[in-house]
């Protein structure tokens, strides 16, 4: 969703705010898996073939590191693994997340400014028939293959919203809660202190873009999780979700032409309904995407 | 040299000691590279056709690196990368630098034991007519093309020679100088709290191999630096050298056959001489001259 604002060039003054719940600490370095995803997409380096990781990428490094007996389970390509050392590196030198976020996002040549949410240390844990386990583990070792009992936040309590987060989301125009799992990767960003504040001090509105299509994610395990967390994997559940939860956050759902039946329901929840494709696996629809929630928000009229 | 003696096999039992002055932090990682090229080599891994790093290495995080405005001028490949991640992964996790040494070294199937000389910092700086620089910007990036004016070992009037190495010493039936730069090389492991009394404390004879042949240096800047430290570059000098700074010391000086006509000068210097083919650049005539360090030194008769 980003990228198709990205995409619009320089009539979009771009932030993105992103989760850093996903983060993780391997082979001693600095791992922020949302952020780097946000950052090689729009820098056009994210690699189409995984879904994650750069393109172009080789694998010597890990090849070595499985040899010195280093855990294997958290593929890092020998390119993404220099994002991780010069992130790492400027972190130990007392650099914020936020600093160096955006130092490495402007050496790839990315226009949009990308914050993390917190300088401050936030990790998701989700509970499944195992036991509590660290985000990554549960997403990327267990292949999302567990249900997920439960979800929190370690850190939650102690950390805030960068200074430019707050700052971002007051001065915007409009702020677009991104198609991502409601409970895994808005959640944190949304329960962090002063973001909440922040929307609701915010005069621009909130238009959130559901992550379900016809009863399925757009990608990942949001379904199987919406229906654990006993919320029917749809646009309404969705709607219920951010109406429930965050009462008055969201101003305008957009939701799937497919999905055209649950308009009124959504509405129902207070939050109303706007329709489009949005599957948008490529660039063109990705862009024709942000172009229609500007208008559907009244910042565009071509 | 340490590789020809593991050539020999279970007859030999191998403890190569390392210089760790060379050791630098870049990209946020720990370097040793003196250490990691005595790993390589004695696993087989090491780059024959650079000289230094490791066999079938690739550059793709280099070029990340380079884009993240990372220094450039030490050039680490990808494989090469993972032993500094792996290395640093465990000083970071309170391990001693012996320890993670050792780790390296088994995983990567080396059957000698790789000692750094000490677990604390110590690091060369030598000066220029630039003024002081470190070990690897003298060495690499200004390619050893500088004058070497002074040297210096900061940090070694508070580090200590390991237990392992004063035992390695101690113990041991057969000491061997390697052919290395006896400024920049050996002499750090010398100036180190423990070494010289260990040595003094040994039974075993100690030989050292001369790094110089007809007044050139096997490898590396040792003839200009003897040249500016008032040294004749050669057998003689060599042992003048030894004989002068460290008196008692080295039993045996092995010359390379060239120098035949130091064999007196050498014995002048109270050193024993002895003689061989000390150019070593293959497997067998590294082999042939480690067998013939046995035979001289009265430890082997084949």
């Amino acid at each position: 969703m980003a990228h198709g604002f990205a995409l619009l060039g320089e009539r979009v003054e771009l932030t993105v705010i992103g989760n850093t719940g996903d983060d993780l600490e391997l082979h001693g370095l600095q791992i922020s898996p949302d952020l780097d995803t946000v950052m090689y997409t729009l820098a056009g380096l994210a690699n189409e073939t995984t879904g994650w990781g750069v393109t172009g990428e080789t694998w010597s490094a890990a090849g070595m590191l499985e040899t010195y007996g280093e855990p294997t389970w958290f593929k890092l390509g020998d390119r993404d693994l220099a994002t991780h050392i010069a992130r790492t590196a400027r972190l130990r030198a007392s650099e914020r997340l936020t600093t160096a976020t955006g130092a490495l996002a402007q050496a790839l040549g990315v226009a949009a400014t990308i914050l993390p949410m917190s300088d401050e240390q936030v990790r998701t844990k989700i509970r499944t028939t195992d036991g509590w386990l660290d985000f990554q583990e549960y997403f990327v070792r267990h292949g999302h293959a567990d249900e997920v009992l439960e979800v929190r936040f370690d850190g939650i309590d102690d950390a805030h919203a960068t200074a430019e987060v707050v700052d971002a989301i007051e001065s915007a125009d409009l702020i677009v809660v991104a198609p991502s799992n409601p409970f895994l990767s808005v959640a944190p960003i949304l329960a962090l202190r002063g973001v909440l504040d922040a929307l609701h001090a915010a005069a621009a509105q909130t238009i959130a873009v559901s992550p379900v299509v016809g009863g399925g994610a757009l990608r990942g395990p949001a379904a199987d999780i919406m229906r654990s967390m006993g919320t029917a994997p749809g646009a309404t559940g969705i709607a219920e979700h951010y109406a429930t939860r965050y009462p008055g956050l969201v101003d305008v759902l957009l939701i799937d032409n497919a999905d055209a039946g649950e308009f009124d329901a959504v509405n129902a929840h207070g939050i109303m309904p706007a329709m489009a494709d949005i599957v948008i696996p490529d660039e063109s629809r990705r862009r024709q995407l942000a172009r229609e929630i500007l208008r559907i928000c009244g910042l565009a009229t071509d």
